[in-house]
């Protein structure tokens, strides 16, 4: 057994709840967001102090296999969130992060789609550990997740699932190498601050429309109540909204100094390869091309930043972009 | 010539003045702080929009010796900055971490003690180009800073020392290793965020405490100009000392955790060695030990931290904090 310890990062408040109508029943849902989130947009809540769980609460213990070469005979069972479109509806940055590495490293899997609604049931049934805890101490599950059957391993959060993988298949790409799991924690806090907190705004409203019916009434009610109002007033068109994205094409010009920082350009954060930090890169560029649309303003904006270094980057995670059709849950 | 970007993490805003008397005469100095100190600490200034300096504008050039292996005949010169005490002159985060460097390193140096007021004309003397941009468009200055008379190159800011003696002196232990400056440019703002911040008020004033009177009037004239207030009531005995500390512990937590980020507990960023990013964690506890006193309550509270880990970590430190009695700067 080997202990993983979620990163400040990663944690979550989960202190307020939203009223929504799902499933012909009225619920009430509890809505977590990141200590950081909270800091920028958490909106008409009560005093912060006291209410973050300690970090302590979110060890966790995942299994390692005994062996050190898995045959994997079996698919993984990734576990995903659908939009509404047919095209792609693979869209959420967090499960692309799980999708890029099964994709890079060649693992054999097969999507399984779950609504919002349907993610906490699901988890428990396959025995995946929370990600979080509520402030009233039940746990909080999120995707992505995985089912190995290989391993009989079920196990959620990306960054966990890329060590998972890079242990227990290591015979394919290392996203995370000797030497660079604490800098790439620290990656992961450091992107949080420099892009994802400036990019909600605009990418937020922009998902809630991209989903179907049951996903977004969850995700409307659940956000709407981080961000204390409607969702399309966070960056309507107009100088709000520009200003929100000039901090997000600042954001993009400080990893392009990050990938510079020794005096030499590198195209990917560990140099000529692709590692987690880029994954996790990819995985929030791609979000804004699926919900902000390949013809919006936006991405023909983005294409141009830092020299156009950002399409020649996302050129190289193409081919790490197939989506199966996979099916629908079955609780 | 290779290109060194300063990453967004150490931009600072220069964007007020102080009034400080000093050397007989009445002077205006330029305040400078870091975009995210301004965010927390910046009481009573005007909007902060478009009053930061594009980061494009601190992109610099530093030479690349010609030859690959320097046979460093003569010693770097390393300027620090003294404190008033005579048991251990070194004490500043920011400087500490290129001593350490250079420690580590086993690289001959000799060290020149420069006191605040005289960093800018000694900088412009020795041509080391500034690291920030004031709002004016003049150039700022900082130390760390060397001058490598075997190579002719004056240099400031710590982590570009680092890259610029891993380059140029190769048989030393290198600190930043090939495939990890993106990621440890990643670190340097993660850090930032994580401690930093929380950090400030409670050794600020100590510094000031410590540093001789030349130093001190200019450190409180401009400390007191970004705190917007008298430096003593940051952090007082009380509530809000204890507020920061928990913050503080927070912080070295997070650290903790990072270095098992992928199961294994290590004991440095790297693994097993010491890199860049654990010279910015042990700078920074130097800065606490030295200026808060090895007696004081924070310090055994520090120690006991995360099962005694820092006690481990900082002594695997004590072998490199060598300070040579060093000379005074003759302007």
């Amino acid at each position: 057994m080997a202990l993983y310890v979620l990163d400040s990062t990663i944690l979550r408040l989960c202190h307020a709840q939203a009223d929504l109508r799902i499933d012909g029943e009225q619920r009430k849902v509890d809505v977590c967001l990141t200590r950081s989130v909270y800091k920028t947009y958490g909106h008409g809540y009560g005093p912060t102090q006291g209410i973050f769980q300690s970090a302590a609460t979110l060890s966790r213990q995942i299994p390692t296999p005994s062996t050190t070469h898995i045959e994997m005979p079996e698919p993984i069972i990734f576990y995903d969130i659908p939009s509404q479109g047919t095209a792609l509806k693979a869209w959420s940055p967090n499960t692309w992060k799980t999708r890029y590495t099964l994709n890079i490293k060649g693992i054999p899997y097969k999507t399984v789609w779950v609504d919002y609604p349907d993610i906490e049931p699901l988890m428990r049934k396959i025995g995946a550990l929370p990600t979080d805890t509520k402030a009233n101490g039940a746990p909080h599950y999120t995707l992505p997740a995985i089912y190995d059957p290989n391993t009989k391993t079920a196990l959620a959060e990306s960054a966990l699932i890329a060590h998972y993988l890079d242990k227990t298949y290591p015979d394919t790409p290392r996203l995370i190498p000797a030497g660079t799991a604490a800098l790439h924690a620290a990656f992961t806090q450091a992107f949080f601050t420099v892009l994802v907190k400036a990019l909600l705004p605009i990418t937020i409203p922009a998902t809630a429309d991209h989903l179907p019916p049951r996903s977004e009434a969850y995700f409307r009610a659940t956000r709407e109540v981080i961000f204390g109002g409607p969702l399309q007033e966070l960056a309507p068109p107009g100088p709000k909204r520009e200003k929100h994205w000039a901090e997000v094409k600042k954001a993009f010009a400080t990893f392009a100094q990050w990938l510079q920082a020794d005096g030499v350009d590198k195209p990917f954060f560990l140099g000529d390869k692709i590692g987690y930090a880029d994954v996790t890169v990819a995985s929030f560029t791609v979000w804004i091309r699926i919900v902000l649309g390949e013809d919006s303003k936006e991405w023909a904006d983005l294409k141009t930043w830092d020299g156009g270094r950002w399409v020649t980057y996302m050129d190289a995670f193409k081919k790490y972009e197939y989506v199966d059709a996979g099916e629908a849950v079955v609780l």
